[in-house]
């Protein structure tokens, strides 16, 4: 059901502090906190004890703290140290460590075998923490299986119908005939859904603050890697010109948390007006509109509509736009096979 | 479990306008609407495209568009059109058409055999939309088993007990030596559950402000439809005479829309003071008070206390007030099994 | 997973007046009330006739008429009265009843084999009615099996890191070397879990007010009677003195409710200042907040970490203070399958 060996988001940096979080990732339950020097770690989230909820501990320097009996864990998963009686610490008290690697604002997690961690698949996202760029950073929860979020993101072809007052702008605007696309699948699984508007008459709501109300060449290019990495990069181009005048990219970075929800971790920059902070906050809302408003409650209902059945078996009508989505879902279902015939 | 081949209550005829509505029946979500004849359609709830909810789609002249992704379907649940590429349309692309007959004030559904369904058997309520009548209506959801809910209206006994303050009155005014019972059930499958009180002392809070406090003749007659229409007629007479002087009819049409959760369409009218809306408001509030704050808590704790248990397997002591509701049970398993071996 | 041959709390005493309660005991519905002469009564709590929960019915003298269509039941749970038609009474129409005894404050309750109820089995709590002592009850609900319960009471090690501000105190105040620990089983399988820490340098929050901030030796004795039953002695003497000068005995007395949910009956007395209402009030508090707002959500925690899993079956790591908890778990497992090999 879930790829293990691929990296996760657990966090934004800019989120962990001194307080550990918890986070359910693939259905395990998990404390992530910072060490003394600040490097980010990451644990089984249940005391072996009494199977108390570590992400209510208190680190110490280098160590966390179960809230429930007071057992002191180091950045290994070891304990090492019991408060109680002869201080005797039993064999089996370890929590697993989880490599953990923090690159360009965002906590990366490797779910599977730790010999196959490899740090270079983790995108490089550069923007994010550039200071050509104003950016924001969020995360929501979707009440869905992180499928159908994927879908969502890979056929952006509903933004005019659900974001119309957001990122979507007027289906008039953008769809049919004005509108090329180009969906395909690279050697190494990446798979890309892309689409072009040329000309757009006018900016989705969202770009309008930025750009005002005349034309533009309107791109929009989705990267999906396995398991659920999506990185979207739009730009606006003055109409006849080659190089955008405007680059709006975003991250849709998921994690199945259960089989029914999913963390969705969001971000997005602008390389205009960049030291506005009034246009920051509004992309900010933007961006929570549209993702929290808009997009959670109709995945949840067609979730809640399609009940326990995989989408594939309630055999769906296709359509062209449905290319990528539906070749997302053939890759990761073999990268699924295969990783189980050789288990983590 | 249901009775597929059987006409039930989609809507109040005056709660459909413009905007789509969303029902669940007999487990199935459904979309229904007007056409721009005013004619009311009703359709498969989710699209087979990704299964977004079309109650939430946009009507336009006779045509549903999906919320999601903007594809169109007629009146007939046919897509005819998609708005993006080349606009090519999947086979499979089509809604299930329920047949639905608008009559009397209420939007009738068929979710058997369409060749099965027959407009004359929909029940002939000409009181609901006479000048004569004063009416109210109504929808809640009881979080019970449409069966409980029959039973619970087969067996007016319970109203002094339970609907004391509103449609119920004094158990020592209505009950025991007082009240003749008659409980028969027609060739045609429809149950008769018919109390006469005479006299009565004086008449449920509801009716003291159409009858004051005197003495009446009280007559209730209920009459149970397969699978679950139950029109009830109260009505009030002077001691001694034959004609009633009140009428008070009412109908209870149950739409099951999970094993465990029922759609309860109630309708009240009465023959006097017809022009005082004041007297009306003051209906709907006694009728929403039984119904709602009354009947629901009570059906759902027996819900709740029945557990997963069928009420037969629990071996209820029958009592011979529960005549009616029992027979009501045989008759609708045998159909249902009727229906099973030759499945609609 | 229950045992059924032992005393369980139903209410307090003083929580039950004129209006019955309902209560659900090892995942049967009941209903308390008290008959004409101040008695209580346990009975099925549904109807056998239609199920309603007969707690909110109506005590008349001493028979109780059940809510939904007004059958009379006496205290024997034989139903008496039938209001409708001729009166007739099915055979099946029973309530079992439930031997009960009040006793000391609190009303016990027999689940098991009517015969093998043995009163003299029932805690001799003098302290909760006696005039020496300030004493509060409580009721609060664990969404957690009751099993999670007893060992949180067993182990009070948790103390000083759940409860720092309220029962617990600072954990440098009483764990390690300084606090010595007892466990031990009776052979009527009574088991007892004692600390002693000599000194504690200053009590814990909730005995400040009644001690000052001065040392004491303190002492806490836990007894656990099968199936859980908790009784708290903690006492603080002077330093090198032998008898205690405090003395703040508790009950804990748990009923599982569900598999996953469990009744906890709470009494706490003090022997100072016990006409001091404002001390009353903050030791209701303290209790209140120790139990409520800090045990109750780690317990649930933990049952949410765990699963639908088994304590044992997870392999927690054993520590030296987990030695009552484990024992109990032992005693109480072999009660069990004894019973079930000579059901009840």
């Amino acid at each position: 059901m879930y790829l293990r060996n691929s990296w996760y988001i657990a966090s934004w940096s800019r989120d962990l502090a001194d307080t550990p979080i918890g986070i359910r990732m693939l259905e395990r339950p998990l404390v992530l906190f910072r060490d003394s020097a600040g490097e980010a770690v990451l644990l089984d989230g249940r005391c072996p004890h009494r199977f108390a909820p570590l992400s209510r501990g208190v680190v110490q320097g280098d160590t966390l703290m179960c809230p429930y009996h007071g057992l002191v864990f180091d950045r290994a998963g070891t304990c090492i140290h019991n408060p109680h009686g002869s201080g005797m610490i039993p064999p089996g008290a370890k929590l697993r460590r989880y490599p953990v690697v923090e690159k360009n604002g965002a906590i990366w997690a490797w779910m599977g075998e730790a010999d196959a961690a490899d740090p270079s698949q983790i995108s490089d996202i550069d923007w994010l923490c550039s200071p050509d760029y104003a950016c924001i950073t969020g995360h929501i929860k979707v009440q869905a299986n992180y499928q159908l979020v994927v879908d969502n993101l890979l056929d952006l072809t509903h933004a005019p119908f659900l974001h119309q007052d957001t990122v979507g702008g007027r289906p008039e605007d953008s769809i049919g005939a004005r509108m090329t696309h180009d969906f395909r699948t690279d050697p190494d699984k990446t798979i890309h859904s892309d689409y072009c508007v040329d000309p757009m008459p006018r900016p989705t709501p969202q770009m309008r603050p930025l750009w005002g109300e005349r034309p533009s060449i309107f791109r929009s290019n989705m990267t999906w890697r396995p398991a659920c990495r999506l990185e979207l990069d739009i730009s606006l181009a003055e109409p006849g010109a080659n190089e955008p005048s405007l680059h709006l990219p975003s991250l849709h970075y998921l994690v199945p948390e259960t089989d029914r929800s999913t963390h969705y971790f969001f971000a997005m920059g602008r390389d205009v007006m960049i030291d506005d902070e009034e246009q920051t906050r509004i992309m900010a809302e933007f961006a929570r509109r549209a993702f929290e408003d808009e997009d959670e409650p109709m995945i949840r209902a067609v979730q809640d509509l399609m009940g326990t059945s995989d989408l594939m078996s309630l055999r769906p009508a296709i359509l062209e736009t449905d290319k990528a989505a539906v070749q997302a879902r053939r890759v990761l279902a073999l990268l699924i096979r295969q990783e189980e015939t050789v288990p983590a």
